[in-house]
């Protein structure tokens, strides 16, 4: 997606050879209108899937989940973080490794949202080593409902996540993918 | 806003005389259509204000706030509840007591996206002690911008924060307000 791809070039800084940092409009400041253009690329790349439901992760997937969802006229569900005393009942639950926090976290969902003949479609913002993105899976997959694919903003492509969620079957429509990055030089996508 | 109060006596459930649990359609599942109603609404109220940036808190402030923005046209900064190292460089910061989860914690905003000249929408999904509203426009103020109001999409009036910050100067539109709540009755409103 050439947009994200020149917004990410502009704005994004580049700390090392593995920090992208993209929260002057992804992630912490959240351009919606740039939002609304990843919505419609990812309603045109799963055109026809009968996605209904919308999954992501807390925090920073909520916001683009959602403005992706009214293009595909369906509900988001947000993973929670930490099981607090407001979800009662039933949920579903998985393990996810945080690389940036440095700690393992579980994920839950109410089992009322998320059953058979849900098809779903997983939404985050990066895609690396792909923790976030396989307990979300696993969390569908609990639930006895379809695993469309997931749809991420910015996959870094030289970190195992991808290929592997990739080889295990899983549909992966990344919008930018990153081959390398380098304080000098910035930021190379594996498709230039 | 009729249309809220429908759905909250129909989708939510309340339990004792104080919680309100709308997880099936505002903070865990997430009607994004009723979310676009309500960003309609709070542009309605807030016209003319020249809003330029929308401040809300993580997590589940940040899909009604990024829906709610596109009628406003302007970015959504969400303020995060934990310093993480993706935050490099220097951050205004403020602290919140959550009764939900019974501890206080640091909200940060980095320095680089709030500043004097916003004018600064706040939106959450509940005001109830006002604890979070109140860090909020905290950081407003730190930041030297204007802070024009909140909105808030439901509002506890039985419990204090809305009197208190509204005592003190701050604009506040809450789309439902409850003025008390029954398990067998259900909930009642304060303009009914």
């Amino acid at each position: 997606m050439e947009l994200l791809k020149e917004r990410i070039r502009r704005d994004g800084k580049v700390k090392g050879t593995d920090v992208l940092k993209v929260d002057s409009f992804l992630n912490h400041q959240m351009d919606v209108e740039l939002f609304a253009e990843i919505g419609k690329e990812f309603k045109r790349r799963f055109a026809g899937c009968e996605i209904n439901k919308i999954l992501t992760i807390e925090a920073s997937g909520i916001g683009i989940a959602c403005v992706v969802a009214q293009y595909f006229h369906c509900p988001v569900i947000f993973a929670k973080k930490t099981q607090t005393k407001n979800i009662a009942g039933e949920v579903y639950t998985s393990k996810v490794e945080s690389f940036t926090h440095g700690r393992v976290y579980d994920i839950i969902v109410a089992k009322e949202f998320l059953g058979p003949g849900d098809k779903v479609l997983l939404i985050d913002d990066f895609l690396a080593n792909g923790a976030a993105l396989e307990g979300l899976a696993q969390l569908v997959k609990d639930a006895g409902a379809e695993l469309v694919g997931g749809g991420i903003v910015i996959e870094k492509a030289f970190q195992p996540g991808g290929d592997r969620l990739r080889a295990k079957g899983l549909r992966i429509e990344a919008l930018a993918r990153v081959q390398s990055m380098n304080e000098e030089t910035g930021v190379t996508f594996a498709d230039d």
